[in-house]
């Protein structure tokens, strides 16, 4: 017989997320908070009612996927070129900033016994700091998304920026595996992801042409729905196997190229509904469902205080001075720093990496995953305070 | 690092589906007919490219609720009650007829070298009949609904039929299961398929009412989406883990309760979105790819063709005859005979219950998996035919 127990699991994540988020919307709240804080008390932190499954975990990375798809569908792709050089420059001090913060607070407590310290040391120092880089693009975009900020200046300049700051995250990830490591190569790293830019140039303007072509001639809609998702898991599976690029990279790419075809906002709308139906609530859940808090004693919350502390303030401070830098007004910068701050997924996911790789102390697992929850949980609310703040200011300048 | 295999797995069979859906929709054939082709010849049966994981299954059996809650919603009550009588009796002999000619070829050929045969055999050969009696509603219904035919007469007819068909045969089982095997009692049984209809009266009638009152004072409706989605997962899993009822009928009876009820037409909309967009195709490929062909010699050649011959008759028979029997026309009762021919997903899934307590010879698999995926394809086909065939007849009758 079939295993059917995911299906109490479904009801109870589904049933959960949305009770939350009507409480944390009652409260002028933006509704993903409700659906993170829902799957960190059903999950092994608090209640334990709900665990990490197979089938979870892929539900949630299909989840992210699909957000990320249709945040590459509602880009502006106008507004994305102007602003390219700014989010890459803010993009690139919302690296350095956080990277430098968690190495020093790294190497406080992380010092060993032995001076001057070793090389191995210094390493998983370095590591805690590559963990704080990550941008988590899909609570900020989802949240951007509820508060109707997605298409605005700072919107545009924080998804572009927190795209980039994946690359990067991704390129020092690589960097300080491949010292570590003398299996991966640098060079070679480095060469895929540009390859993979190269390569999703190259498959992409030709795909819209024919996709555009083809729509224009062609009533039934629901087959295109169905390529452009089939394109949109093509391109999410092609970046991750053959260049080592995060899928939802991909899934952004791939809704980029069909942002301005017929039947987009067709194809979009079809998505969000199955998003907010299923997945969306199962990947928020999962976010909180990952935590559970063991082996915490008083050195390792304060670290973890710390850390969190450096995770906000470093991503404030190193995407919004260059933003301001970058000719954006005070207001803006501020809003495009907040933005910035959610780890989300993509730190977990570095911090396993680097599990794997024998980078990491596991005793700085509990402060990671606490850092990436607070962030994860903390954005909403922060992006709500500062997009609220002279509300009218942004939207002028939007249109 | 996750598994990301199954976003290219996704892509396949969506774009698969979907291609041979539109090739079969050409030929003037139903598309699920092309998207159980699809997974034939996707899976190990033809390409290989696609094997049965967890993920794909667990999918599959999200995909055949949410279509049997969509079903429910979109189900006439005042005639289900009309015909609910009709509908036990054809599907009563729907059981009976196809369950004697099952067990009369079996005992042709698995007669065993001993006269008289023993108990074992004659067990063995009841099952075989009783794999033939479950009538698969799911690809009936995809096919009524993409005719436009699932509120006609026959159309309520066949679908309270085939959920009295589950049931019925769900009974069958039981009985041989525990004639075989002293540790599951009959009257137990009996009584908790019973339970679960005095449960869904008893949980059901106060979740209308309930339902239905906060819907009317409530505006946001995505709430109620998720809610009745929540409860559709819920029954399912009760009528399964508490009841051993099929866990498909209980979220038909969810939508049943859900669909009248004052947005019971938005929330079935999304629910079809979501599911033609993600969980159908996945559901009607993974059929086909269920299907390995395998240690097939001409004996069992001959007894695969013999048993589809009698499964195609036996509910044609069974179920026309009785059709005739309750009142309807000559017509009307071959399109109900027909479309209980198709046994899919509950045909293998007792089959597989069987294996576990060595009730069938592992030969017979091939077979039986023959006869399921050859009835699946062509009840479609031959629904389609029927109902083309003096069409404007039951259009007036069901206005």
């Amino acid at each position: 017989m079939l295993n059917y127990h995911f299906l109490l699991d479904l009801a109870i994540i589904l049933i959960g997320t949305k009770f939350l988020g009507i409480i944390t919307r009652k409260i002028q709240m933006p509704q993903v908070v409700g659906a993170l804080l829902a799957g960190l008390i059903l999950g092994p932190a608090v209640l334990g009612w709900i665990h990490e499954t197979e089938f979870i975990k892929q539900m949630a990375e299909l989840g992210v996927i699909v957000l990320m798809f249709n945040a590459g569908l509602e880009t502006d792709l106008n507004e994305l070129k102007k602003c390219g050089k700014a989010s890459f420059i803010i993009a690139l001090f919302g690296v350095l900033v956080p990277l430098a913060g968690g190495f020093g607070i790294a190497m406080l407590f992380n010092s060993g016994n032995s001076q001057p310290m070793n090389t191995k040391l210094i390493l998983e120092n370095i590591f805690i700091g590559i963990v704080l880089t990550a941008t988590s693009v899909s609570i900020t975009v989802e949240t951007l998304r509820e508060l109707g900020k997605l298409n605005t200046p700072s919107g545009t300049a924080i998804l572009g920026a927190a795209l980039i700051d994946d690359i990067l995250g991704i390129i020092a990830l690589t960097i300080i595996t491949s010292v570590a490591d003398s299996s991966v190569s640098l060079g070679i790293v480095l060469l895929k992801i540009l390859g993979f830019f190269v390569f999703a140039l190259a498959v992409g303007i030709p795909f819209y042409f024919a996709f555009h072509k083809y729509s224009e001639k062609q009533r039934q809609r629901r087959r295109f729905v169905i390529i452009a998702f089939s394109f949109c898991l093509t391109m999410s599976f092609i970046a991750e196997h053959f260049f080592g690029v995060a899928n939802i990279t991909g899934a952004f790419i791939a809704g980029l190229v069909i942002s301005n075809t017929t039947h987009s906002h067709y194809i979009n709308r079809r998505f969000d509904i199955t998003s907010y139906v299923l997945l969306s609530p199962i990947f928020f859940a999962s976010i909180g469902v990952s935590v559970s808090l063991t082996g915490m004693n008083s050195t390792i919350i304060i670290f973890s205080i710390l850390l969190l502390v450096v995770a906000i303030l470093s991503k404030i401070i190193g995407c919004g001075i260059e933003a301001l830098a970058c000719k954006y007004s005070r207001q803006e910068s501020l809003r495009i720093g907040v933005g910035m701050i959610s780890r989300g997924e993509v730190a977990l996911i570095v911090a396993s990496k680097g599990a794997a790789v024998g980078l990491i102390n596991t005793l700085y697992f509990g402060p990671i995953i606490v850092m990436v929850v607070v962030t994860t949980i903390i954005t909403p609310i922060l992006l709500k305070l500062v997009y609220s703040r002279g509300k009218n200011e942004e939207l002028a300048s939007a249109s």
